[in-house]
């Protein structure tokens, strides 16, 4: 069983399973400043938007937690500043602005308690959506597995299970559901270049999980499509737009265009957090574009020549149309998904 | 300009440019067995369908090239020996056993000669292939020219260049006449996983050519498509059925299928030895599989778990439906292919 909590909270410290060093070495960061929980979510030691979003929640806690509880101005600063800061840190995901928002929303509440109060509310609130995403996880688990037939053959990428969230996972969620509930599910993880979330958290977490898992390279997947490998689709999700359009890593539009061709369902799992309806469609969502030297280079070796031009855009966005369903905590949203969101996912 | 020689004789041996330490080292290997070069086809210090095809034609004639002139009946019985293992390097390119069947046709027809003009026969075909087949390049380059238009973005998969040939390449010799025409032109390079032929040499050849190219993971192919960055695919082959169906590196279907859905001219580059008029469509091409360790590792570097299942198909078949164009150094062949290859490539 996969029982690694990928953030915690450990007497004034958060514990982050750094997700650079897998599969290969399993260690926690213990973070006590919130600048370094900025370095973890930029370098992609916590990533996966809901685990983002509690890492900057928490971070937020960190950034009062050793303040001492006399200079309110200073404490409400130091706070709004950490709040600004942690929201620059990455611009794709949604969670990281809703966890946010929820952080501020609680502060602003409880401005006028004691200020080691104020620092227990936030405590507990980033504990809250913490919890609440594993419960969410576990709800979207529930609604995907009805989705998957008897016996499952599921092709995912990059990685989007418990270590993507506060444990569970979104679409690796549907396929722990789908087991639990009695079906055969057997998996195709695409690696996920350039950061290899695939090959190295993906397989990592299903293995240890038990499940069977076949990792393959991402250009093999049409191949694996053809052949009839496969049955479903599921991947995880940055932002989402109000008329459903999603914002994933980079490969997730090509797996919904092959999907496609050869009449596979594609199915998106992701929290109802990862809603952007102020956002018409997906053309508006800012694509954070990476270092040139995550493709030029494979772990510490260079693989091309130094001097090539890279593209190095960390998503693409998946036109609602390549969509066959969105699974969220509030049920599975079917085309029309405009209507579907307006209905389920407030704003 | 690219003036290296992918495979030269020089004194009884064979040079290869060891493409496995590409790009990081640019060595030439000096072969005078064989064996090695089966061993270099496997490994791939050597690959590329038209230049395995040489490799193995020059392999034939180190086989005897040391040989004593007075055995006639083990010259033979060498000569044989050494063709039959060659031709079970690798399975999936057309071209190795069309070389060898060169080399076994001039074997044959030079018997009665004195068993050192055997040899010379033997060395003069080997190096007629290799300058045939620089020929062929500039042919096939001249023919797909007329192809592109005169601001040509285009994307490549794998290394179908000089060093995947004689000399010029296939697909890059495309770019490169039509650069010689006069057109612009701007190439989007797909690193190639698992072993990387787009990053190490594809990148490598066309920035030592002065070409304006720019390096991106397999899974961005389809983004750079819906973003209209490029206006054609061009690939090599490895064979080509009679019905048009072409087996190449693995990645090449799921090109294929997402510049159909892009609307997007797909060609193929490849001269008439790559065509096995034999199989009626390419669901008979054998398809290696490869070492799961080459998409399990990188270099030395570990990046799944180490006992993780993997599936590791060396190469995929696209169905000539998705195929616009077949070019040849006997023309562009347009659909339907049956036809046009029945009329233009001699079994």
């Amino acid at each position: 069983m996969f029982d690694y909590d990928t953030i915690s909270w450990n007497d004034g410290r958060v514990l982050l399973i750094d997700q650079t060093r897998l599969p290969n070495d399993l260690v926690a960061l213990a973070i006590s400043d919130y600048r370094a929980i900025v370095r973890a979510i930029q370098t992609m030691q916590v990533r996966g938007a809901p685990a983002i979003g509690l890492a900057a929640a928490f971070g937020v806690v960190l950034a009062v937690w050793r303040l001492d509880e006399v200079d309110r101005a200073g404490f409400i600063e130091t706070a709004n500043t950490a709040i600004d800061e942690i929201k620059k840190s990455r611009p794709t995901a949604k969670n990281t602005f809703w966890a946010l928002e929820q952080m501020r929303r609680v502060l602003s509440k409880n401005l006028n308690l004691p200020l080691r109060e104020v620092k227990q509310a936030l405590l507990q609130e980033a504990q809250r959506l913490l919890n609440e995403d594993v419960e969410r996880c576990k709800r979207i688990g529930r609604f995907g597995a009805e989705l998957l037939p008897n016996r499952a053959f599921v092709l995912t990428h990059c990685n989007a299970g418990a270590l993507a969230t506060g444990g569970y996972g979104t679409a690796l969620g549907v396929l722990r559901s789908a087991r639990e509930s009695g079906k055969k599910v057997q998996v195709y993880a695409c690696e996920t270049r350039p950061l290899l979330q695939g090959a190295r958290l993906t397989a990592f977490e299903l293995l240890e999980d038990e499940f069977d898992v076949t990792l393959i390279t991402d250009s093999m997947a049409a191949l694996v499509m053809r052949e009839q490998k496969v049955n479903a689709v599921i991947v995880g999700a940055d932002r989402i737009a109000a008329n459903g359009d999603v914002a994933n890593k980079i490969g997730t539009y090509s797996l919904a265009v092959l999907a496609h061709h050869h009449e596979i369902p594609f199915y998106v799992a992701a929290p109802s957090s990862t809603f952007d309806v102020d956002l018409p469609d997906g053309s508006a969502i800012p694509i954070e574009e990476r270092n040139a030297d995550e493709v030029r280079s494979f772990g510490q070796q260079l693989i091309a020549p130094a001097d090539v031009q890279v593209y190095n855009p960390a998503f693409d966005v998946t036109p609602h149309r390549l969509i066959s369903a969105l699974i969220t905590e509030n049920g599975v949203l079917l085309p029309p998904f405009d209507r579907a969101i307006a209905d389920k996912i407030k704003s």
